[in-house]
């Protein structure tokens, strides 16, 4: 039997595969890397030809990959300076003293958030993992209590 | 004056500085390497010497970095398959007729959701932003009820 509830919860969240950016399994590195680098994900579905899902391509992979056939060679990355390389969005950081809330939003479209001090001295991070742990665990408790 | 409870969540959260793997903004981008390859964190923060939050590297900007310098040739990508990358992790997929807990769970180590149907056909996929959105509503919500 199908649970209506979350069927209709997932449908309600779900970006659907014409909206998605993937890559099929039959790609070379070179079109993968074209694809990727006009969209800027760091990690995209691969999808076999009969529609398929085959698994999740990263740039790091790609990188370790590139690393590791010695496409990359490593001594030519001693004289670059991790300060001059572009960088394309620097996780927004909060102040320890924020408002929770402040805490969330900031997590929404990053993968931690930075924690720092009044004078910017970064203390540490919050895992969005952590998060969306904590506000399952608060709404399940208060479910609880309906 | 310092929202007491807001202090206590985040210093709970708090995974601190000791325990991160930071990069300092002088590295070579050698150093920066060795470093992520071992982690393998797809972004890191960066940190001046003294103790200042800089930034955030991924390892998407290194990869586009070496491609704009010609230090990696694209030509060199062409006769390399996706297919014979190794994948560090592929995204865990749920079943569109999944349970919402299956959903929350398997978001919490990744930053999207593929979602399939019974073949493993790829129908999309949810992020894990809408999840976060989600219970933060939903708790929200039950609050106002307490």
């Amino acid at each position: 039997m199908i649970d209506v509830g979350c069927f209709m919860n997932i449908l309600f969240y779900l970006v659907p595969k014409n909206d998605v950016m993937f890559l099929y399994n039959d790609y070379t590195l070179r079109q993968a890397l074209e694809k990727m680098e006009h969209h800027r994900y760091s990690s995209v579905p691969i999808i076999s030809r009969s529609g398929k899902y085959k698994g999740t391509l990263t740039e790091g992979d790609i990188l370790w990959e590139l690393k590791n056939r010695r496409i990359l060679d490593i001594y030519d990355t001693e004289d670059i300076l991790i300060s001059s390389i572009p960088r394309r969005r620097d996780n927004e950081p909060v102040n320890i003293n924020c408002d929770i809330e402040d805490l969330v939003m900031t997590s929404m479209n990053q993968n931690f958030v930075p924690v720092i001090d009044d004078n910017r001295i970064f203390i540490g991070i919050v895992t969005r993992k952590s998060i969306i742990s904590y506000y399952y665990n608060q709404y399940k408790t208060l479910e609880k209590l309906k």
